[in-house]
């Protein structure tokens, strides 16, 4: 039914391997333009000296899901920078355990859209909510498919 | 004159080498009570697909020098965690270059601290701003240094 | 049932008459622990010379609506702080209009709770979404009812 | 030597006294394309019921300053939007004290400008700091000075 592989997870996630998300560990679970999921392990390397999922780490993880959401809901070869993002940290993540972040839309505007990513822990206990702003750039005029 | 070694770069830098300011490639330049200053070399890993940094590279950065601005103000052994964290996106860094990021604070009080950094390019360009507050922890009542 | 004069939104509106709240013309119409409803008619001033509702009366609008939240979670005589708020302003609310703003708890903390208002015109178009962080502030020692 | 009469502090505050500046009471006192200040009376109408300034009215203020200082650095006839905002709050303004509240600009693009404003008491001390994104909208095609 998918053919666009920007709608398979797996396909996600190979395409950004080499890049931050795979640095991190990000594991796409499911990927729609309503919603995008992804889930973490919280490894040392990720977390703080005090052994608790770093801020950064959980920045980074929402704002990965948050652009994958927006250039889902773009026509083939767009882009997306994100404009500004804003973190609530709530609740930390202790190493060894994984967190799961849900991103939904806020708004799908012709020019901007607003993600808002909600990671939680396993036990259902919320960690942070992060909220961005996706500007829209335009495809490349020529030569993509 | 700076026994403290939370006030040595080179300290610091080792102290977090094993999580994710070393897993980012951060490099700590400069620590002070009134100012953090950390490099970043935008490697392949820490950007885009599209070859940029990636913001959560960039908040990541952020976070860890607002962070060590906080401990350096605290007593010895005290604690912080970030509460909320908000950033603009201004300009990309492209792979292969650097981003210098000065985090000064905005308040210091006595449980809370308010942190903005400025990340720029070498070529002095703005690439973002951040501003975070820190909640202070107090330091364990016993067992410490 | 509910004898606290706090979740009784004609009492609330009082309360405040004589404050921001009361010169911008909110009227409460729902206040409840997890959930406080309000509606504003845009008149001319709290417009812009544009004609449509004003950046700020959004964010103050919706800084009271996550105000009252806040308060009716805590015990008599509590009192509360904005921390930090931050706000996506998504849509225009044209002169002459309603708006109405529902506030939802994000997380309800012992010294934190993050709320958050989503506004909307009569249509039901999102103008804006505001989500702000509420220090908890302990009730006066003494003299309280 | 500057006809223009944005840069006119007397002149701004007569365009916008009909609107939510004038409600508020902001007092223009320098307009510039480098720096926009601004002065407020806190007075209980624009006051919490605990007697300090409303955080909604800090945000408010500092939203017309931002949005002044944007549309002055703008061809005749542009308008702009506020794209998003975000506040950290960090000391009370009594009743019966003034503030002064002091916008530059952390960046000035094409089609976006950012703007940071922070508001002091008269002893001061910092009260917030309110960083806004402002989105920057074509003028009229026709029928302009």
């Amino acid at each position: 039914m998918t053919q666009d592989p920007r709608l398979d997870p797996a396909a996600v996630q190979a395409l950004v391997a080499a890049h931050l998300p795979g640095l991190l560990g990000v594991e796409f679970v499911e990927v729609g333009p309503d919603r995008v999921v992804g889930r973490l392990r919280v490894r040392p390397e990720i977390s703080t000296i005090g052994g608790i999922l770093h801020g950064g780490s959980i920045m980074a993880f929402a704002d990965t899901l948050g652009a994958v959401g927006t250039v889902i809901n773009m026509p083939r070869g767009g882009r997306t920078n994100t404009i500004e993002s804003s973190t609530k940290f709530i609740a930390a993540a202790p190493q060894g355990t994984m967190v799961v972040g849900v991103a939904v839309p806020l708004h799908k505007g012709r020019t901007t859209m607003v993600w808002q990513t909600t990671i939680r822990r396993e036990d259902g206990r919320l960690c942070a909510v992060v909220s961005q702003t996706q500007l829209m750039l335009d495809p490349p005029q020529q030569g993509s498919d």
